[in-house]
């Protein structure tokens, strides 16, 4: 049995470049050239740095124009301009015009390439008119555009439609005029989610006359789904976005990555060393206090985790809106509350029917299990508010809410929560223990 | 200007099931089919539910059948057999045979309609026998498939290859005959992949005596690929996957979702308490110990959730394999180390500089300094570890890797942090403070 493209990919991932090399030259050239457009942007221009320049050149042109941009955004600076000037002169034209759009852009998605019919057209003519244009293209396209003679967008018709139409029938007859289209400056994220909400397998992107500059594919959409996901799962880890897979990526790359987020997060941390300096005399005069400090802070942190969680996955899919916060705080002062009364029940059965409590905790353990039972309504109330309304307060502020990482909230709750205890515990202590 | 569909399915979660109904009457026919069309199953519902039984009857059968069975299962129980019973009777029979597959199966998402052909059909009598077929087809596909007499796949042909082809050859001649296709019980997770690494529109899934039983369009795979991501995420944010927008999930059932989750941390979290009882004359005699407990332990979860959340994403995307294990060792050993050391010397720095250091911390705080940033090292170097190979562990069991959420790894490493900083303090102020 054939291996299939997941296994190909996967003893590839798996080989060192000059392996690949290797590997590449034994294919017959159908299999090389269904090799190397299968695989990423990334791949591809690992590959192509180790090949013959006269190598590069029949390589390069297998690509559509999108994809070179694509490959050659991957390839390091001195390579760049060596893969780009092996390409023909219209194709280098096209691509350089999408080198100069953001890589995130609808822009830096989209083919330039795409099928073009005038409304005037009848079916007959406009199938054997795509016939001619669609020989030599490398990507798989089922929609044609109408333009007026600006390059303005009328209609889309699918081949399809032109299928199951009469072939004297015009085409403006036949095609669709309700439009979608994206602006040339869309982010990628914003695009897929158009594409998620429509079924269309290809979206024409537009300037501001709306004018056709190219259109976006459904299976370059599908990459950037994954892509953004990762990025996004990867801040709620506590870090910048990788950006690479994770044994690709070199060991100092790594490092920095996560150093900086790591280090903010310390300083940040190190205020809790300033707050227990307040309560010192506290924990001297009852260190059974500081038993349940890990406790208490962490169980802050864990729910202010699910609440942001929950939120920055919410607004990433526009299931929640910045308007919505007071929705949010109300669902959140409920869930909070209860699953605080929860653990505070839980955290005083632990307390009082610990077989050594008198030992370890002293004869006043029914206060301790009060003040740590209180401690804990608090802290996970105040955790489930803080974690939910501060991805709200990021997004205000023009930061990315994903920034809202589980660490970074556990960060921000460790300090209060500290605070409400050794408050709480001053009440309910007061007279006896402190 | 028209709403976008993005608009218009904004104003359409926030508007009460009534007004959705009186907005939906309103609608003329096309428009209303559009829309219905364009909603989630979960939406459509909710909206199907509210309609007099003549209406459902004509809603369900504007669906093909994968999307009715979808809309099927989001129905609540006694709806369910009212909206089968709508359908007609070819429908029923694939919708039902749909419904005896699990959801999140190939055989689950797929349409069991596909065009097929005839391997010895000269081209324009495919073509001719596609525009038959093609009529009253509700959702887009592109590509035919050629079996032979007992179902089985020879090969596929899309609308493209037909159109560029001479009319009087033969689909045989024609079709593309390296096939990839998927079997029914392949979890939607792995077909997602597949679609990511090929770009094809759609993918026959077949039974294992090779029969086609129909076809996962790339559509179906983009919702999936959204919401694989969104359950990860959810169970990285420390509980269960909501499977419903935050704002549509009774308060009940998100209670119940984090409520499971936050109180296995939190007995898990109880073993600090324990830990701590042990250190309890420790801290006692140099209760500036206790001051760092929290910067310490939240270092260690804080990387620990950085090195998880980058295991379980490359374990997601397949980046990285349970046999990788050791080459992920051996990276975050040299990552844990610098990390530790980063922190380590800003911790030293911190108490050396602080200019309070002799009445917070005594005329010890050289040997403190000393303690806590030797624990740091320790610390993050143990996070590093833990958190990366908690989710091979966690996969070897057979369980889902995105378990070991940061808030999990926290608590995990919560308790041997406290062990490592008593132990380090035990050793470096053994003789002046303890």
């Amino acid at each position: 049995m054939e291996p299939t493209p997941q296994e190909s990919q996967n003893s590839w991932s798996a080989m060192t470049p000059q392996e690949r090399v290797q590997a590449f030259s034994e294919l017959s050239r159908t299999d090389a050239d269904e090799l190397f457009l299968s695989l990423t942007a990334i791949d591809q221009a690992e590959l192509i740095v180790e090949l013959a320049p006269a190598q590069k050149r029949s390589w390069m042109r297998l690509l559509a124009p999108d994809d070179a941009a694509d490959l050659i955004q991957a390839l390091p600076l001195e390579e760049k301009s060596i893969a780009l000037s092996s390409l023909d002169d219209q194709t280098k034209r096209e691509v350089t015009a999408l080198l100069a759009y953001a890589e995130d852009d609808a822009g830096g998605l989209m083919n330039p390439r795409y099928f073009r019919l005038r409304p005037e057209m009848q079916v007959a003519e406009a199938i054997a008119y795509l016939r001619a244009q669609a020989r030599g293209e490398t990507e798989s396209v089922y929609y044609a555009y109408v333009l007026d003679l600006e390059q303005k967008l009328l209609g889309t018709v699918s081949f399809r439609d032109l299928f199951l139409a009469s072939p004297a029938r015009l085409v403006q007859e036949i095609m669709k005029t309700d439009l979608i289209t994206v602006p040339e400056e869309m982010d990628q994220e914003e695009v897929s989610r158009i594409f998620s909400q429509t079924d269309l397998m290809a979206i024409p992107v537009v300037d501001d006359q709306g004018r056709v500059k190219g259109i976006v594919t459904v299976d370059d959409i599908m990459g950037v789904v994954q892509k953004e996901a990762t990025e996004d799962i990867q801040k709620l880890g506590g870090m910048e976005a990788l950006d690479a897979p994770y044994l690709k990526i070199s060991l100092r790359a790594m490092i920095q990555k996560r150093a900086g987020w790591l280090t903010i997060l310390f300083l940040g941390e190190m205020f809790t060393a300033t707050a227990m300096g307040h309560y010192q005399n506290e924990i001297a005069k009852a260190v059974v206090l500081a038993l349940f400090i890990p406790l208490i802070i962490s169980s802050g942190g864990n729910s202010g985790s699910q609440a942001s969680t929950l939120m920055i996955r919410a607004m990433a899919l526009r299931e929640v809106r910045l308007r919505d916060w007071w929705r949010v705080l109300a669902r959140e002062m409920i869930v909070g509350l209860s699953l605080g009364l929860i653990l505070g029940v839980i955290g005083m059965m632990r307390i009082l029917l610990w077989p050594a409590r008198d030992t370890l905790y002293g004869i006043h353990y029914g206060l301790i299990a009060t003040a740590v039972s209180c401690s804990l309504v608090g802290v996970v109330l105040w955790g489930s508010l803080a974690g939910s309304m501060l991805p709200f307060v990021l997004s205000k502020l023009r930061f990315d809410p994903a920034s809202a990482s589980a660490p970074f909230v556990a960060t921000l709750v460790d300090v209060t929560g500290l605070m409400i205890y050794f408050t709480v515990a001053h009440f309910v202590l007061s007279g006896t223990l402190l």
